[in-house]
């Protein structure tokens, strides 16, 4: 089905591309998949975030952490690196995301950077602990019909001078 | 009229739904109404904030505070609840919204779910206060041609354990 | 060429004007202007971010700061105000940007209101400096096929009381 936009108004150059064309449709749909990814690391459902990246993706974080390869070792890491920061104390932590740029790669995939910044809530306690915040580099390739994470190098933004 | 792309490109897999199709356009529009929503809130223009709820609208806000019904209701809470916290205390309260995730529901409306944080700026002060966040749960729908809340449903992090 | 959107499934109130429209299209391409906007000015780089105003830019700070006009005035303006506040310690400052709201003047530009906040980070201290966070007006143009800033006024949430 064609997108009928039956508005009764004129379309100006504004209407055209580069200001509104298939660039901009993709970046939305970017910007749901990061949504939805970001509320399943939130919510420490690791197994299930994990799934967001191709079989064999690849995360990698800030040194000393090593990369982890695959899905298994993706969750494994990730709940890994939360247990050695927060033990069991009871926290809610957040990513924010920013500056989302999204750009077409020669193999067509998509390269995808972006800043995020970290708050933690504990219970009880209305102010959240800030930080870290750090740049985040992705690409994106359509897997099976879906957006996935095939490669995530994290550079948080301390560790980068 | 139908939208023209005369992009001078080759479409891609990433050019057709799910990444970019109707869904997307959705996205965005969904994403202007909170922008301009939340205008309102941090302006503390009680009555136009209101007015972006359907006319039997319900805010329900954490406990102990009552859901709000209707929109005199909740531009009487809103106001409320400000001066509960601030007093006649000059602030300027900024809610800066993430991870929103939109899905149709089963009736045709929309659930719209997402994160807010709160800053609170004081005069000459420049460094702003933090929090509380929380997670906000929506259900819009298509009201006299206008996107409006239906329902709100705020659970703030710091009492969701 | 058409975007053609064939998703197998109906469409409804939600999927026609205003919530799936051209405004939506131009809201995600306004979007990805202020994405990589922002990262030019977080990564310093003057004379780029410069580049995303007209030939006859004005950057409009807050006082006691003076307007600057044209992209060399602008340039030079973003360097000093940096050095003024920073010297030569080594920072790295994000901005945060949210409730972006769009919309067209009667002269086919756009205007373009955001709030924005800022985050500074030192060498191995993870936790972000907060603030200031401030309203931003923009009037943006399409400029040689590009959009670009013809006016941007900033007005820091602590001196707007």
């Amino acid at each position: 089905m064609t997108i009928h936009a039956t508005e009764a108004r004129t379309t100006t150059a504004l209407d055209t591309p580069p200001v509104a064309g298939l660039a901009a449709l993709r970046y939305a749909r970017v910007q749901q998949f990061y949504a939805h990814q970001t509320a399943l690391l939130d919510e420490l459902r690791v197994q299930e975030f994990a799934a967001t990246f191709t079989e064999d993706g690849v995360l990698v974080p800030a040194p000393p952490a090593r990369p982890a390869r695959g899905r298994a070792a993706i969750a494994t890491a990730l709940g890994a690196a939360h247990e050695r920061r927060f033990g069991t104390e009871p926290v809610r932590r957040r990513h924010w995301q920013d500056a989302l740029r999204v750009a077409e790669l020669p193999d067509g995939s998509l390269g995808a950077n972006y800043c995020t910044l970290v708050t933690v809530v504990r219970p009880w306690h209305p102010v959240p602990s800030l930080g870290p915040s750090a740049a985040v580099a992705d690409v994106l390739v359509l897997d099976d019909g879906e957006l996935r994470v095939r490669e995530r190098r994290i550079t948080p933004d301390h560790l980068s001078f």
